[in-house]
């Protein structure tokens, strides 16, 4: 018995639910991970798309950090640990969106990362005229691929996910998109998207801020040029931690970008007075890491070590399927519209549900412990992140959003 | 008897020094606030201008922060307490450099502050060919610098300190330099560079990494149009703390920068595809806060409230002068070279010695707990920090130093 035992549309009662969770959480092989998060016990975490909770691990290393690192070794912490950081952290994300080792690089935040990829990418297309960007981006991705358009008198072409691939000419300098959709968690198909970049000599840059750490990606094998992503939605690594950026190898020598500061230097501590980037990744980097902010990050992602994207994968699909099949046996009545994908195939780690009263309703959630989030117009969102989240938190949700 | 009494060049004994620096503690008003720092027992710390020590504060508020706002309060916290803690932090920097409420935020590194100054500025002055840039002055600035001309087909000046003004001309848009030489400690005249560039239309912004919390500083008064600057050396905000830029109102409303994220939206919660900038500071944000880092330096701030930066630099005169009367009497005769000005009124509150050996030392000091740093080619420099640092601490580094 796994969760599609429980057929789409079936009148499954509340009790019957909690039996069949309890026996999914059983042989939940990812049960354990959730002993390394410090979740209070009157807390119902469905917003690991927003905010993931505090990891054991982080508070661990950061009190080490406060109390040895900065206290104690002072500036001596920089060569014995922090300058390497950005590297080591990259690395260790590097495996989650299949990208190769030294691609990645943990630093600034994601606006900040795209508006470097952007530019990068608009650089190495001289001559070109357009940026093409999903029009149901992430408002902040479209306001920093605006001001790239802007600053080189190119337009961009703000279209619906659907139309992209129509959109992409030979006009094209570079194609953005978010690979799972902030709103309907819809999976974008990043192999057809970026091959008809290529198809046409665009570069593609994907933003992964609601992929990483939930829904696989092989930047390896999808042959994308860069790549972005935010740290403290399913890699738990703490409020506003670094983001991220990936370049694709072939693209290092040749890419440069406008904030060039200190730590992009070949040799930043030569003082020289004229840049010369660093010959990989580290080129992308500007100014000062924060590093009690990444030093939350670089704890929360140990946790990766030990688990498969593949597993996250497979249960990520577990729990919303048991979502949306509850939410069909009782929820949809309710005034509840379903805003997420059917197909489990095509849809991340977070269910949609439409309602006119969401925004209060999400209020009214939260200040009973169960964390969820609302987008306007009418979504509330609830993430499912398969490192903490029980089959049974799902049932315990839907009895919640069924009694309201 | 005040500090000026050890007269220059003096061969004071390290004995009467020792009884000269008991007596000035005594009498120093800002002696108790060094309790308000955890610094070990069997560190010397003379490294405020690179890396200031943890507080108290810091740690108790980072400590609220993972266990509570994080741990507890999840997303809540984003409302509660986060989402202003950037014009907060702002607000707490404001008076230290001058400014007005409401003309700082903090966000981000001094590197890309300043790229978004520097962007803003020449957007405001159009048609003008020239960036005139310190060739002395950190070396991030003039890679920030030169990505700015490079990106607008101007030409960066990069001249000597003593040689700005009489590089401005009505080709320039924006001045930029470094308030006090991070090598030197020299203290630029920024009324006389402030008011030769505005005499040329051009704009200035001027970089307070090495001036705020130890120098006073007036943006009003001066009139300046932008600054930025670092919070992790004499703010003691933590290493890798998030940076603030300054604007001045009057340039408000018609200032953008390139990395115009969501936070920097007039209202990022609508979600609107538009980017409509925020009507004051925030407009200079970009993307999510690194909390955890920012939390760590609001608590530092904390300190500042019950100081003025007159006292601050009162004593911090006290210290440098001390420290260079006893270079005089102990350290010149043994290959130690003063780098740093001999009048006070133009030295920042770090002092700067050439010496040969001068890397290798500061490393040797470092393994025995004397925190100092080194730049290139030769210089070892000593912050005296007024909040922690203590007349008996000079007179130790200068018995150190004598016995090398």
């Amino acid at each position: 018995m796994g969760p599609s035992t429980i057929t789409r549309g079936t009148n499954v009662n509340i009790t019957d639910a909690e039996e069949l969770a309890r026996t999914l959480d059983a042989r939940d092989a990812l049960a354990p991970m959730r002993e390394k998060f410090d979740i209070p016990a009157d807390v119902l975490h469905f917003d690991g798309n927003s905010l993931g909770p505090l990891t054991l691990r982080s508070r661990e290393v950061l009190h080490h950090t406060i109390d040895v690192e900065w206290r104690e070794r002072l500036i001596r912490s920089w060569d014995e640990d922090w300058l390497a950081m950005p590297m080591r952290v990259g690395n260790m994300i590097a495996p989650l969106i299949g990208a190769t080792q030294d691609s990645v690089i943990s630093c600034d935040n994601t606006s900040i990362n795209l508006h470097k990829a952007l530019m990068s990418a608009v650089a190495l297309r001289p001559g070109r005229t357009e940026i093409v960007i999903d029009i149901n981006n992430f408002p902040t991705d479209i306001y920093i691929a605006q001001s790239v358009a802007d600053q080189h008198g190119m337009t961009l072409v703000a279209v619906p996910a659907e139309e992209i691939i129509g959109a992409i000419s030979d006009h094209t300098a570079v194609v953005t998109a978010t690979h799972v959709d902030y709103r309907t968690a819809k999976i974008l198909d990043a192999a057809a998207i970026t091959a008809t970049a290529h198809k046409h000599g665009a570069l593609m840059v994907w933003d992964l801020a609601h992929t990483v750490g939930a829904v696989p990606f092989d930047a390896r094998a999808l042959d994308i040029d860069f790549a972005v992503g935010c740290c403290y939605k399913y890699l738990n690594g703490g409020p506003g931690a670094p983001a991220f950026i990936h370049v694709a190898p072939r693209l290092l020598a040749e890419s440069g970008q406008p904030l060039q500061g200190w730590w992009g230097h070949e040799s930043p501590f030569d003082f020289d007075i004229h840049f010369r980037p660093a010959p990989g990744i580290s080129r992308f980097l500007t100014g000062t890491t924060t590093v009690l902010s990444m030093k939350s990050l670089e704890a929360a992602l140990e946790i990766f070590s030990g688990v498969s994207m593949a597993e996250i994968r497979a249960k990520s699909m577990g729990l919303t399927r048991l979502f949306v099949d509850l939410f069909d046996s009782h929820l949809a009545a309710r005034g509840f519209v379903l805003s997420s994908p059917r197909d489990p195939e095509t849809r991340g780690s977070h269910v949609a549900l439409g309602f006119a009263g969401g925004k209060a309703l999400v209020d009214q959630m939260a200040s009973q412990g169960i964390i969820a989030d609302f987008r306007p117009p009418d979504l509330m969102r609830f993430g499912f992140a398969p490192l903490y989240n029980s089959y049974r938190d799902v049932v315990a949700l839907v009895e919640y959003l069924a009694r309201f």
